[in-house]
C-alpha cells in the first residue's frame, strides 16, 4: 500500500530537473499538477534556480523541507539523482530521463547498474524512459505527456498500464473526446524494475479501478503477469491488451524499438487466452471496449455467439453484421425499425431482445439523428430496462455527444463498425484463466527425466516414455540387414537431419533383397527400418520453449501444404487431453479426422491422448527441453503412431 | 448536361409532399435547402396546406408558376406524382417513398411498372427509395438526411454515390469533422433508373469532382460500371469504393436488405480490381483516403511497397507499421525523432525522403502535441516541399485541428493506425484497368462454339478443342474391356458426379484383368480407362458466369487440403497468358511447382497457357456455359494434363 500511494497518490512529489521555461517538456509535470488540482506539496529541484513557475524552488533535493514520497527524475545524471532520493527517503522515483535500455548494449549495462543500486537503496524505480503516472479520480498528473494540456479530463473506472508513453496521452484523449475517463494511467517505459504485471497487482488492489488496459510492445515477465491475471479474475476485473507485433515486420520493429523480444504472435495470443486476458485487434478497440467488459464474466459459449440487432439505419448495422460474420459471429435478427418508429417501441424492442435466449448480445445502429438529436436518439437505449446481456450502440455520423451520453450510462458505444465487430469478437472469445494443468495435479513422467539426463536421449524413447505410441522400428546392419519389423516397411537413413529432402526415404519395402537394395542405393551401413504405416491423415506436434512466455504445444496439419498454409493451433504447455482435443479442433487441415465430406473418421482422441501426453515435457524438472517435436504422427482410424521425433535440449 | 444540371444544380425544385410541421422528415429538404443556400427557387406541393414552412405552396404541381427541373417525391402515391412530374416537364424525379424492390415481390413489380411509365413519359427517376441529392459547392441541398443539420459542411473535391442513404449523412459527417469536404453526394436507393454506373459517368463529366467515393452493398450492373470505370481513369478521376459483403453473414444481409444478389466477394474483389477501382476495408477509409488518391495514378508496383516513416512516437509509429506488416508492405526506414527534434530537421526529414528512390511513400506519425499545438505539430508537414511520391500523418491524439489543417493542404491523414494502413494498402493495389483482352483481339475458338451448339458435350471434348492438353483415355466395355491406353491405367465409373467419394475410381491398374475385375467390383459394364498420370501437383481451374459480375477463371491448388484452405484466386476472364501466369503466382499451394524449398519446379508456362485456354469459354458467342472446371490438371516437369473435367450450360 505505501508504494500505491507513493505511486498514485503521493503527499509530495519532487521534481528533479524542473525547467523554469514553461514551454519546455521539462516544465510540463508542475503545470499539469497544477493545472490538474493535484492537493499534496510539489517541489521543484532546479540547480541553479530558487523559483520555478512561480513556486519555490530548491538546488538540491536534500534542502527540500518536507518528506518526499515520489520524485519525477529529469535530469541527464540520474545515477547521482537516485543517491539523493534514496538520502531522502523516497519510496518510488519516475525516471523520464531516456539513454537506458532503449539505446543499446552500453545504455542496457547502464540501467542493470542503475536498478542494482536502486534495489540496494531501496528506492522502488518507474522507468527509466517513462512519460510518468496519472491518477484522474486523485487529481495526480506526474507526467510530460502533452495531452494533459486538456482543461477536463473525465475520471472514470479504466486504469492504463501502457509500454509506449505516447499511448498514455493517446488513449487519454481519445477517451475523453467520447466521454469514456480514466483511473490510473501508468508508463512503464523501459519497466527496470516496476513492470507491467506489478503495476496489474497494484490495479488489483485498486478500489478506482474496474478494467485494466494494456498497450504492450512485448511481455517481459509472463509468468508474473499471468499470476496476476489470475488475480485480477477472482477479483472480478477484466484486463484488456492491445499489443504490437501481430506481424513480422511489427516484432522486428518492437525488437529494435524496445531492445526486448516481442515474441511469436501466436505464441502470445495462446497466452493471453489461457491467462483470462482479453485481446482486441485495433487500437481503438482498446479505447471503446471497457464497458464491455466492466462488471462481466468470461461468456464461456461453446458454440458460435448470437448478435441481435436493433436499427434504423440498414447500411450502418450492415457494415457492422459484414464484419460480425468475418470473426464467425452470427446475426440472432435484425430489427430495421422505420425512421417513423417510435422511442417507446424502440425501446421495447431492445428490453424484449435483452430478455430473449435467442441472442448473447444486442447491438443498437443509430444513423445520422445521433449527430444533432443525441438525447432523441439515444434515449431508447439508455432507457432500455437492462439486464446481464450486453447491451452496445454503433453510431454511424460522427456524433461526440451521443457517444458521450452512452458513456455516462456505462453502455459500449463504438465509433467504426471495425472496432465494434472486434470488440464483440473479443469479448466472446474471452475465456477464464485456464486451471494450470500439471502445476496442480501431480502427473508421473516416469522415466522421462532420466532419459533426458542422459543427454543426447533417443527422441523415439523419450517419446515412448511419455506415453506416445510409436512406430515398430528396428536398425538393420549391412551385410545382411537382417531385423524383425514384418514387411512391408520404410527405409531411413540415419545421419541427415532432413530425410525426405536428401532422398533418405524409400516406402513399401517388401522383402529383405529391396531393403539391401535401397540401403545400397543410399550408401548406407546401417538404415532404420520401420513398419510401414497407412493412417487418415498426418500431424504435427511440436514443442518449444518460447523466450516470452514460456513452454508452449502445437498441432498441426502435416505435409507441405499444410506449412505453406500455416495451419497450426499453439496452447500453453502442458495441456490436458480435453484441451488437446480442443486444440486440434482449430486445425483446418485436421478436418480431414473429423467426418470431413464422409471421408472416415479418425482416432481424435487417441490424437488427443498423444497431444497431451506430449506437451508434459514442459513438466520435467527445469525444462531441459528447447524444442521437440513428432512428424508426422500418423492419425489412423483406431490410434495413432509416431514415426520422426526430434528433441533438441537447451545448451 | 441537362440530366446533370436538373439533378444536381435545378433552376427550380418541387417538394412533393412537404410537411409544414418543421420537425418532420418531410419537412427537412426544404428547411435544408434554404439553411445551405439554394438559390433557385423552391416548390412545395401539399395537397392541403397553400403555406409551408413560411413560403407559398401549391395543392398540386401543375399549379406551379415556373418551370420545374427537379421535383423530391414524398408521398405515398407515387404513381400519380410521377405523372404530374411529367405533365410539368421534370426532367428527374428522386423518390424518397419506399415500399418498391425494398418491399418484397409485389413491392419489385410496383417498381417495375413505375420505372417503365417513367420511361415512356420521359422522367429520369433517382430511387425509389432515395435519401437524395446534396451539392455543396453549388449550395444545393435536397435530402431528408438529418446530418444536414450541420451549419456550415465543408466543400470539397470528392463526390460520393452511396446505396445506403444513411451513409450519405455519415461520409458528409466524418469528413467535416476532419475538414474533408464534398462536391456532390447521391443516395441511390433501389436504382430503378439511374443506377450507380450513370452516376459516375456524370460525376467523370463535373467539373468539381476529382476523386468518386462508392459506397456499395451490391453491383447491379457490372458491364456499365466497368465501363465507367475505364472512362474515369482516362480522365484522371480515381474511384474508391467500400463494399459490403465480405462475410457470408455480409452477402445474405445485402440480399435481403437490398433484394439483389451481392455476389461473391473474391469475385467482386477481381471485378474492382480488373476495372481500376480502388477498394478499402474499413468504413472510415473511405472517408479518409481521397487525398491519398487525388490527381494520382495506379503505383503499378511489381514488388512490396515500401513506406518511410518519420516520428516523435514510437509506439504510434509501431501501431501503423505493425498493420503495414500486415499488408506485406515493408518498412524503408524510421526515423524516430526525438521531441527536441527541431521543425526544420524534422521538414528536412520529410523533404529528403520525398525525394529519395527507396520509398514508395512517406508516413509522419505524430504524437500528442497533435491535439493542442496543431499548428506546431503538423507544420513541418504542410511545409515540406512535395514530390508526386504520397506524403501522409497519422496522428495519435484526438486532433481534429491538426486534421482540418492537413485537409487544407490536401495532405492525406488518419485517426487510426488501422485505416492508415488500409488506405496505404488499397493504394498500392490499386491497378490501371485491365485491358479487356479478347474483346479487341480476335480470338480464334475453332470448334468449341459449334460443340457446345450440339447440347450435352463432352467436357473433354471442349477442353481439347480449347487447347488444353487432356489425358489419353479410352472407353471399356465388358466383357473383354479392351483399349488402346497403355498401361498402368486408371478406371473411373462413368455414372456418378463424385467418382473419388463413390469409391469409383482406382489407379494404377496394370493389366487386363486386374481392369475387369475392377469393373466387375464397380458393378459396370462400361469404364473410363486412363493413362496413369503423375505429376508435381495437382491444379484445379474453373469458370463461372457469375451473376454480378460476368465471366470469371478461378485457379487453385487441387486436392481435399486445399479445398479446406481455401487457396484459389480469381480474375475476370478470359485472361492472357501472363495474367494466367499472375494468377497462378497468387495460389499459395503451387508454391510446390515454383521451386519451394528446393521441390522440383513444375511447368508454370504450360500451365499458365491452359488457364489462359480455358478461359476463353467466356468469349463463346452468347455465353452459354454457366461453370465449367478441370479438376485435376495435374502439372508436370514438362506440360500439363487434364485428367478430368466438367461443363454446365446454362438452361
Amino acid at each position: 500500500m505505501r508504494l500505491a500511494q507513493a505511486l498514485f497518490a503521493p503527499r509530495a512529489v519532487a521534481l528533479i530537473g524542473a525547467s523554469g521555461d514553461a514551454r519546455k517538456n521539462t516544465a510540463r509535470p508542475q503545470r499539469f499538477l497544477r493545472k490538474h488540482g493535484y492537493t499534496g506539496r510539489v517541489v521543484p529541484v532546479n540547480a541553479t534556480r530558487d523559483e520555478v513557475l512561480g513556486e519555490r524552488a530548491y538546488r538540491r533535493l536534500a534542502d527540500a523541507p518536507v518528506e518526499i514520497d515520489h520524485a519525477f527524475i529529469m535530469v541527464e545524471d540520474v545515477e547521482p539523482a537516485l543517491e539523493d532520493c534514496a538520502a531522502k527517503g523516497v519510496t518510488v522515483a519516475t525516471v523520464y530521463s531516456n539513454g537506458f535500455a532503449d539505446a543499446g548494449t552500453d545504455g542496457a549495462e547502464r540501467q542493470g547498474r542503475l536498478v542494482e543500486r536502486a534495489k540496494a537503496l531501496g528506492v522502488r524505480l518507474l522507468g527509466p524512459n517513462s512519460m510518468g503516472v496519472v491518477n484522474l479520480p486523485g487529481r495526480f498528473a506526474l507526467t510530460v505527456n502533452a495531452v494533459l494540456e486538456a482543461d477536463a479530463l473525465p475520471a472514470g473506472s479504466t486504469s492504463l498500464v501502457s509500454q509506449s508513453g505516447t499511448m498514455l496521452g493517446t488513449l487519454l484523449s481519445r477517451g475523453a473526446a467520447r466521454g469514456l475517463g480514466y483511473a490510473k494511467l501508468v508508463s512503464v517505459g523501459n519497466e527496470a524494475d516496476l513492470g507491467v504485471a506489478e503495476l496489474v497487482e497494484l490495479l488489483v488492489d485498486d478500489a478506482d479501478t474496474k478494467v485494466i488496459a494494456l498497450f504492450l510492445e512485448t511481455v517481459r515477465d509472463a509468468e508474473r503477469l499471468a499470476r496476476a491475471a489470475r488475480k485480477a479474475h477472482a477479483a472480478g476485473k477484466p484486463i484488456v491488451v492491445y499489443k504490437l507485433g501481430r506481424s513480422a515486420l511489427g516484432v522486428e520493429l518492437a525488437r529494435t524499438h524496445t531492445g526486448a523480444l516481442a515474441g511469436m504472435d501466436v505464441a502470445l495470443d495462446a497466452y493471453f487466452r489461457d491467462c483470462g486476458i482479453v485481446r482486441v485487434d485495433m487500437l481503438e478497440t482498446l479505447v471503446e471496449i471497457p464497458p464491455l467488459l466492466a462488471g462481466r464474466e468470461p461468456p464461456g459459449l461453446t458454440r458460435p455467439a448470437r448478435v441481435a440487432v436493433v436499427t434504423t439505419t440498414g447500411g450502418g448495422a450492415a457494415s457492422v453484421v459484414d464484419r460480425l460474420g468475418l470473426h464467425g459471429i452470427a446475426l440472432a435478427s435484425m430489427d430495421d425499425l422505420t425512421m417513423t418508429a417510435t422511442k417507446d417501441s424502440y425501446r421495447a424492442t431492445l428490453e424484449q431482445l435483452l430478455r430473449s435466449p435467442d441472442c448473447d448480445a444486442v447491438l443498437a445502429a443509430v444513423g445520422s439523428s445521433a449527430q444533432f438529436h443525441p438525447e432523441l436518439a439515444v434515449e431508447p437505449i439508455i432507457q432500455a430496462q437492462r439486464t446481464a446481456k450486453p447491451l452496445a450502440a454503433f453510431l454511424t455520423p460522427h456524433a461526440e455527444r451521443s457517444l458521450a451520453l452512452l458513456a455516462e450510462r456505462g453502455i459500449p458505444a463504438f465509433r467504426t463498425p471495425e472496432a465494434c465487430a472486434d470488440a464483440f469478437a473479443a469479448f466472446f472469445a474471452w475465456r477464464a484463466p485456464r486451471e494450470q494443468f500439471g502445476v496442480r495435479t501431480a502427473i508421473s513422467l516416469g522415466s522421462v527425466p532420466e532419459l533426458i539426463r542422459a543427454r543426447s536421449p533417443s527422441p523415439f524413447a523419450v517419446m515412448e516414455a511419455l506415453g506416445i505410441p510409436v512406430v515398430e522400428q528396428a536398425i538393420a546392419e549391412a551385410p545382411h540387414f537382417a531385423h524383425s519389423v514384418p514387411y512391408p516397411v520404410a527405409v531411413k537413413r540415419m545421419d541427415v537431419e532432413h530425410k525426405t529432402e536428401a532422398g533418405g526415404v524409400a516406402l513399401n519395402i517388401q522383402d529383405g533383397a529391396e531393403l539391401a537394395a535401397c540401403a545400397k542405393r543410399m550408401g548406407q551401413q546401417r538404415v532404420l527400418v520401420q513398419r510401414m504405416e497407412h493412417g487418415l491423415a498426418e500431424a504435427i506436434v511440436g514443442y518449444r520453449d518460447d523466450p516470452v512466455v514460456g513452454p508452449l504445444v502445437l498441432v498441426g496439419t502435416g505435409g507441405t501444404l499444410a506449412e505453406l498454409y500455416k495451419d497450426f493451433a499453439v496452447a500453453l504447455a502442458p495441456v490436458t487431453d480435453a484441451e488437446a482435443e480442443e486444440l486440434a479442433g482449430k486445425v483446418k487441415g485436421l478436418a480431414v479426422i473429423r467426418g470431413y465430406r464422409n471421408m472416415a473418421s479418425g482416432d481424435v482422441a487417441a490424437l488427443s491422448r498423444a497431444v497431451s501426453a506430449f506437451s508434459r515435457v514442459a513438466l520435467i524438472p527445469g525444462q531441459p527441453v528447447r524444442e521437440a517435436e513428432v512428424n508426422p504422427l500418423i492419425v489412423k482410424a483406431q490410434g495413432v503412431v509416431a514415426v520422426d521425433a526430434r528433441l533438441v535440449l537447451k545448451k
